[in-house]
């Protein structure tokens, strides 16, 4: 019997890409999207190529309708609007939430990136879903909160360095640059095709993004340590796509660093490292892959590590069907394996 | 039991194609890869994002060796060398043909376009694989001509209306535009992307596109009568997709068009024919979907047809694969499922 | 002394390429720029790659202040709201108008396509600024209605012939193709660079373009006689660009079409006319060039006509400096003879 | 009297540049361009888009007709065989080039990572020629080194504060993202569009990029001490723009590292740093500009700067007609004012 699965905030790109990957699922069906903009109105008529191939009415938010019709809820609404909704389900349904709002265990920490912090008690019970570093957890999670994009590309690459100690924990630069789909669909000259097209930027330079304090938290916690980041965020003329150019100390070489990986990785179809080159972001569009490649510069004694994602799939609404696969003790791939659009 | 497929020139953008779609298909496994290019190596190492996901070794083509080890075989090799190859196997596997040397009934036709046709024989077994149009044919056929990507794109819009009578075949028009992988892997300045990108261009204006022939063969006979059309291919920056604006006088009005093309495919997952307004190649980017836009302009007596296809899936790969579904008796659409890629 | 320019709604995209344009521009200087939306403000803040190159204060309208301070003006404003500025300054300063305000000369014309019109006793005296076209006319006028982009990449090519008589001026078929900076700075889901990147789609199908008007009036008065046009416009997603591919019936074969064309332009610096070959649109990027190429296509009896041009350029403020540099007795290349940007 | 103006290599994008630049040049005009591939053909044949704007007949390289008809020579020859050809001129002409062959000072580090240096007598004699820095003994040079492009974005941005010696010279990370221009006219997949557009890569990453050896080598020179730098190349899929992202320790707050470089370039029109907020490589494109952002990270006690520049333009056709200018008494900004296109 098929999960049935809501949606939350269906319309936008990472809505929309969950129906994409769902319609290719065999264990679930899409029972329920809500949208306050669209309410009323069939999905195929808002996201027009829908038409032909997947449809259902868009409703407003109503918590007793998702828990008579839902196993599960994706939440794709904005912090803060996410918490609100979730906070009134989260007894009756699982939950996986891609807002940042149970992203951050200290909550005086949220409040200083995000503001106030409104379901507290929910947030303890919380599990943060990069998969691949917390299979177990997830597996028994009724609310999981799904990673960013960004600490998603970037963690999957640290992780299990940092929890081996081989790589240093301090002076660690990030550099990221990522598809414009993760600005959403909200309209604003950022997003305006004569604007963007043809251009490369950096934003929110310095200590400013705010997936800063989750990417912090999650270091923290593999090395043990308190871990400060130098992250920089830049916008690449591309639709999808994310790539992170990390740089570390290391007394180790680049063999030891690239066992380490593939050792934690060897279970995960999803993480692969290569053995030697660079992924670039069109290898893994449309895919919930993570690649890694990686050299050791010895002039510099620092790591250089290069790890790309899909942002709107591995990023975000692929690791969040991934989840919901751990969730329901489904294979972990299930709806996920196609391989990227090439070209 | 699967069905074993193997693919000549399998390296390149239609063969890669065929190789992703295959790879969700539930009945078909690829055995055999051909490439004279990349003969010996593995085609996770020429196409190194199926790393992981897919690998086989890539042969030189051997007739015995494909006899022995596949049912059918989608050739993605030019015009000329795909008809050497495919008389050599024709006897003993079915054959899907994505060169056009299978598409030309006429041999002196062929000669006119295309050059020397040295497999008549087997010319007059091939039966024209437009999916929808040869539907009980293609099941029975042993050797399917693949339509090129123009052709499909033109003739799903025109065929019905002709063969109901309700459009004039004198004087009809088509405009088309196509991504550039239309223009395969092969390197030359047009497809240069500094050369390419933030550019828009006509090429071989007049009546000079190969294309031709197979077009006004498959509207004469649709109209019964001998059709000659204007045809002038477009190159647009980017990779997938194609829109073909198709100019023609009718007496009939906008509603009477719709209710024709809506009835020839009422059974036709893959066609549909938008109720108002029209679609954009992004709306079947990656799909086997052929949608269509139509007016009516009182003024000129002309309807304007639209008609939007993925080049490489539709236009190539996807129908081909459609068209093995139908010769081996599976349901139409197994494989071919998938939503667009959206955004 | 050079000649003082004031520009209305200077922040729009043919405000900034006015700004560019007249920048080079030995003989004039930027006196006055206004803008609603960012009145008060320096343009170098609102646009900031002018920083360090040029900048001025943004000032709401006021026709005393352009009286006194231009020697001519440029409307960037939106149609209706253009000529109610116009109509306050007209009788103290030349005027360029690159609405569509002043171009359609038959009153209610103007009503059925864009409403009522105001200012029906400047529009006797406006001239209708194709420059090659109306070279005396435009020299002596001090009202110039600058013609719409579609219009001018369309009127180039087929004003001469139909002057001549030598294409029939039934059944043209006008296929256009069009860079979105045309839809200009304002916010839409058509511009935003995920739904519009690799895409392509066809816009204002049949008689619904507010160009149509525009083009059937000059082509009829080229041809001395009533002419209607199959009109259909089409989304690159490129920022700059636009090509019209044009169908026409002719008896007359290809020299003599290109014959006519060459003789017509022959002092025109920014026309030309392919010996062979078709043009692009990035051969005129930031240009304010027209370039031609044509065939015959004996077997239908038509020829086929590609006109690309910049929509912003010579399909906009390229031709407006253009026309006041004939308005003020310069030389026409004046400002305008830079080289594309290539690649 | 114009200054008479040699281009060998003409045909490529840096030599394209070149004169789409000195065709805006009221100084000089272009009496000699040589190609070995397209000796003999006019070069608006090869490159159409000069048609009726600039012809000349391309000629193979002859060192007679060089010191015969120029005054200077840019070469955009290749590293090797660009001090071949100079090597035959440069007692006569004047000489800007553009490859790598007389940026290194030590023979040694041009050995190791170019292969053997010919002209070791010519390269002691050769200026490096970033303009801003080295502006005095330029305009006395009769053989000028033009940058590469990395090294222009990046240099600029450091040079004046290691000078002053505000920021640390050691743990210079420096992660740049440049258009595919860079890679030049030649044909690979790399280039191809259907590769390269919608994706995203490092490439060389560690020690491996040809330009590290002279980004170190003017940063020891700005330091006065041996300086290392991490470097990593990113490919971004746009034809021109570059952008470096770059981590320095520093004890000195933002006001003063700004304030340094105000000074620095307080008469350089081509750098301008921003107040606030960072540059995109739009704002500089086709321009001779440098444009850089800049903050203090104070958690990290690093500063991160960006710069951009148009890696064809000021990263190498631009800065070269800026060397010219300096070389011959000529006001910097001669040919190189105009206006970024936009948009």
């Amino acid at each position: 019997m098929a999960i049935s699965v809501g949606i939350l905030g269906a319309t936008g790109y990472t809505g929309a890409e969950l129906i994409r990957l769902l319609h290719s699922h065999d264990k679930a069906r899409i029972t329920y999207c809500s949208s306050r903009q669209y309410n009323g109105r069939n999905i195929a008529d808002v996201l027009g190529f829908f038409k032909g191939s997947f449809d259902i009415l868009i409703e407003d938010f109503d918590a007793q309708a998702v828990k008579n019709r839902c196993d599960v809820v994706f939440s794709c609404l904005p912090h803060g609007t996410s918490m609100d909704f979730i906070s009134q389900i989260a007894d009756a349904v699982k939950v996986i939430d891609l807002s940042a709002d149970y992203r951050i265990r200290d909550i005086q920490t949220y409040h200083d990136w995000y503001g106030e912090h409104t379901s507290a008690n929910l947030l303890k019970t919380a599990v943060y879903g990069l998969s691949e570093c917390y299979r177990s957890e997830i597996k028994t999670s009724s609310l999981v909160a799904n990673p960013g994009c960004y600490p998603t590309s970037i963690l999957l690459a640290l992780i299990p360095l940092l929890r081996r100690g081989i790589i240093d924990p301090a002076g660690i630069i990030i550099d990221s640059k990522s598809g414009v789909s993760g600005a959403g669909r909200g309209l604003s000259l950022t997003t305006h095709i004569c604007e963007t097209a043809e251009s490369f930027s950096a934003y929110k330079v310095g200590r400013s993004h705010r997936h800063i304090p989750e990417i912090e938290q999650e270091l923290s916690s593999a090395a043990d340590c308190h871990v400060t980041v130098e992250f920089t965020p830049h916008l690449i003329p591309i639709t999808r796509g994310m790539l992170s150019t990390i740089y570390v100390h290391t007394d180790y070489d680049e063999n030891e660093l690239r066992e380490c990986l593939n050792t934690f990785y060897q279970d995960s179809t999803f993480v692969s490292i290569f053995k030697d080159g660079f992924p670039s972001t069109k290898d893994v569009r449309g895919t919930n892959r993570c690649l890694i490649g990686l050299t050791k510069n010895k002039t510099t004694s620092r790591a250089v590590i290069v790890s790309v994602i899909d942002n709107l799939t591995k990023g975000a609404s692929g690791q969040a069907v991934q989840n919901m696969n751990l969730m329901f003790g489904l294979p972990e791939t299930e709806g996920l394996a196609s391989l990227p659009l090439f070209p």
